[in-house]
This record gives C-alpha cells, structure tokens and sequence, in this order.
C-alpha cells in the first residue's frame, strides 16, 4: 500500500458524475484489499461524502452533497433486470472492483447512485452512510420482530453500527465486545454488553449477527442461535470457514449472506439524529498521510477512521 | 451392525403407545449412525409402518395402522413451549438418541407421535411418510414459488422425494443425478435430469437443495445457486464442510438446514396417489437379512430398501 500523487482522474462514462472527494471513512473491507483479499490494485475507499463537479446527463446536481451507492451495475443483464443490481456481474465497485475509489481528490459514480445530502447532515456523519446501509441490509433480508431476541458479535465499526439499527427496531439486543471504548459506546445506547462469550447462554438467540469476521466469533454465533434460529454473516472473511453442516441441519439453522444496503433508510436515521455515529469515529487524518491511516484503521479495536481530502 | 434376537422389547412410559412394526425403511441417516456419525448405540430404524398393540391412555387406537413422528418432546421447555418440540433438548428420537427404533418387532412412541392411515393407503407406501414429510420440511422453511428455478442436487432416496415435492409445487425442477436408474425413474415424473454438473449453467438456480451429503455436492450446489439465492441442506453430513464465508457475504446467499417435516401432508399426498414412491423399492428383506439389508442400501446409487417384519 502506498500513497501516490501521481494518479490521473477517472475519466467520466456515460450517465455519469464526478465528485470531488471531501471525507472518506476507512472499512475492514479496505484492510482486506491491503491483504490481498481480492486482486484489486486501484485506488481504495469506497464510504465517502462529496459535491459534484460535473454531471453532464444530470446538470442540477453539480454543487451538490452527495454519498453515492458503490455497485455500477450494467443495467441490462438478467440480474439486473430481476432488480439484482448489486448482483450484476458486469459491475463495477467503487474502490473495490474495475472502479477507482474515494481515497482521492476525486472519483467517478453513474448519476443514478448518487443521494443528495440534507444540508443539516455534517459530513462526517454523512462518511457512515454506506456502513449504516450495510447495517440495514440485515433487516432487509432478515425480518426482525420487536419480540425477537439478538446478538451481534463483534463490536467494531460495522457491529457498533449494526447495534444501533437493531436497537432502533425495538428487539433485545446483546453484544459481544472485546474491548473496553466499544463497551463504553454500546452502554450509551442502552444495549447489553458481554463482555466474555463463555457467559452468553447458548441456543437462545432468534437471530444472531456475526460481524466479526473471524472463524472464532462464527463460533460463538453458532453456539448463542437457538434450533431454527438465523445467522446474519455481516463480514466478509479472509480464508475459508469450517463449520459441522450436519449440527447445521439437524438444528435446522439459517446462515444469510448480507452485504451492501439501502440509502435511504440510512441517510433518514442520520439526518433525523435517530442514530448519532459522531462518537464511533476515533481519528481523522489528511490524504497524505492516508497509509497512517489504514495502520491505525486495522489496530485491533479500532473503531472508525476518517480521512479528510478536501479542507 | 449386528442381527440379535435377545432384545427386549421397550417399556411402555406415560402416554405412550406400543407399535407393532410391519415394514421400516432404510435411510441414509441409518447408514451413518452405523458409521459412528453420532453415538447411538440401540435399535436402529425411523421410517415405519405398524399397528398400535398397546395404549393405555388412547385405547381407540389399538388394533389401528400407524405412522409416527420420531421426535418424543419433553412437553414443557422453553422449546417445547415456542413450538419447537422436534428441536427440545430433551427429546428422544426414534432409532437415533436415546429410544429403541423400527428394525425390531416392537417399538414404543408417545401417542401424540403416531397418525393412523386410511385404509386405501399400501403398507409399502406408508413407510414413505417419514421421508417424505422430510422433503415437505423444505417447503416450510423456504416458501417456494411456482416461477422458482429450483435444482436437486443428488437423485438418491431423498432427492427423489424432494424432486417429486417440488414438481407438484409447479416449479421448474432440475435433478442431478449419477446413477441410470436414478434418472429414468426422474424422467417418469416428467422432472429435466442433468447427468454432468459440469453443464450446468452457473449462478442461476432461486433454490438448490443439496440432497448429496457430500461436499462436492455442496460445490455443485454452491456453483449453480443465483447471487441472493438459497441452498437447502437436505442431508446429514458426515465430518465437517469447508466454505467460502467471503463469497457468502458478497453474493448474499441463504444456507438453510432442513430437517424432520409434517406428516400431514405427506400422508395426503401419499393417500391421495399424487406421489408414488412404490418405484423408488429396490429390494425387501425380512428382518432376519436386516444386516444385509443396511449393505445394500449402502451401495452407490441404492434407492430404497425396505425390511419386513410382522409378515
């Protein structure tokens, strides 16, 4: 990983905008690239808040606020023609797949991704956008009643945030978090915290939010899920997971794959001050020392890591 | 795995009836449990039709034909009380934990176990019920609509049952199967084989239920399964199963473990001549060849084998 200066601006594509940078957040999924996870060797980042500098198919945009949905889909194929966008496996991904990231003064998105921000939204709360859709996505996925009974283990950037909108939805919700500022800032919330997995009681849970990204903590989600409960797996991980499918059948348990999510949900309970995530960002630093901040982003218990590129 | 004639018959506990057994079939599950898959040391045998000899507490039932379900519940933990009795951690189950199964003269079940069949229904086909309320289990836990794409994975006992679910649900059904007789016996129900999953076309499948038990056929169900998409797991695995928990999470697949199923509507579609499963017998022993019996339904590609006992 490294910082260049010398990179040249994304060219602009049909139907799309350009957006100069101003905050950018740093994700596990950035570490993941670093490590090698998925051949990508552009520029990274992909949470980001920023104002459009040109948009030729969409000329009222240009001045605005903005965060921008990451997934360029073709728009054509049978995938995104069943609504599967984020699916398509034409697409591009900011940051992430064929597609230069916010890690930069500037960086390239279709207009149709763009959100444009209330003016009331500060912009570093405004770089959680993209985390707190993922954190939707579950519920998209995964209806949860107010009765039903959750855990979500891990309690970095992504479990903090996935905390906050299951508390939202009224359910039980209880986290299991290593370290002691992620306690802290799950006991403002008012949700419970464990500290020690050995004390959870096991097959309880309805529902069971693994977003640790660990094989220790899919182990831990395994041994809270109740017979026929669900298991949200919210990280992405590095290597293989190994787990007994038979246990899985016979307590007839249900493993989901979720990933990216909805805006609009997320900007309403940002803007609405509903979800205030200002207290989970722990250090922000200027574009040129971005490599300082991808170290500091993967100290362990790191919470959330700003880089600012415009003022 | 041996053949004793010394057993003593089991004791009759509260509200439980005494069964004499005519006809058990032979499972997958048998054939692991004699491989050391869990440690069950009793009588053998889950599929089974008998007549009630003995009910203290539901004389009407004596003289009666019967299935049963082969999950004895406690009756009052908080399992039992969600509903999830064939999930108690109490529970027995028949020839599988802790209560003496159907590949003996005599066996004992609660009497709210045991559903007594219509007179029309052949003795051969009622020991299908079990199985078949297994591959009804599926529909349950995943709702499946008649435009579902919807691939078997695997055209043994239990694909076969699972096929024939699915295709009366309308949904377009394909079957992987490896063995001749498996697919001639699929192309009567009118079901598209696929004998090579390597021709398969990827990534476009609503529903895969892996009905294999083996991890590649886990792979193959993997491979075929559409981004957002679901995979049941039909089957009990021997050992563990190794996946990719990063490509989970970013194609947002649902895994769903399946189990034991409702009798109900498996004996009507067996009463009422929707399924016939009497193609699916291979061979029938008396019990004596009980032994021989589990050999045979051990070869690749046996399909049913069922043992006879009272006659």
């Amino acid at each position: 990983m490294t910082f260049r200066d010398d990179v040249a601006a994304p060219a602009l594509g049909d139907d799309e905008a350009r957006v100069r940078v101003g905050v950018a957040g740093v994700c596990a999924t950035d570490l993941e690239l670093c490590r090698g996870y998925y051949p990508f060797e552009g520029v990274l980042g992909h949470e980001f808040v920023g104002r459009v500098v040109e948009a030729p198919t969409a000329p009222e945009l240009v001045g605005h606020r903005v965060v921008g949905e990451i997934n360029a889909p073709c728009g054509r194929c049978a995938a995104c023609l069943a609504g599967l966008g984020n699916h398509c496996p034409e697409r591009t991904v900011l940051g992430i797949l064929g597609r230069s990231g916010a890690f930069a003064e500037e960086l390239v998105l279709p207009v149709a991704n763009l959100h444009r921000l209330p003016g009331e939204l500060s912009r570093e709360r405004a770089t959680f956008v993209e985390p707190l859709a993922a954190a939707y996505q579950l519920c998209e996925q995964v209806p949860l009643r107010p009765t039903d009974r959750v855990l979500v283990v891990g309690a970095g950037r992504l479990g903090q945030l996935v905390a906050r909108v299951l508390a939202e939805g009224g359910c039980e919700v209880s986290v299991v978090a290593r370290h002691q500022r992620q306690r802290e800032l799950l006991a403002e919330i008012g949700v419970s915290v464990v500290g020690d997995a050995e004390a959870l009681p096991s097959r309880c849970f309805d529902v069971v939010v693994e977003a640790s990204g660990s094989p220790s903590g899919f182990e831990v989600a395994r041994a809270a899920v109740r017979p026929r409960g669900t298991i949200v797996l919210k990280s992405t991980y590095a290597g293989r997971l190994e787990l007994d499918a038979s246990a899985l059948v016979v307590d007839e348990i249900t493993l989901v794959g979720s990933r990216c999510g909805p805006f609009a949900p997320a900007i309403r309970a940002l803007a609405g001050g509903r979800i205030d995530p200002a207290p989970l960002i722990e250090a922000v630093y200027p574009l040129e020392r971005g490599v300082e901040a991808l170290d500091h982003a993967g100290r362990p218990g790191a919470l959330k890591v700003l880089i600012t590129i415009d003022g």
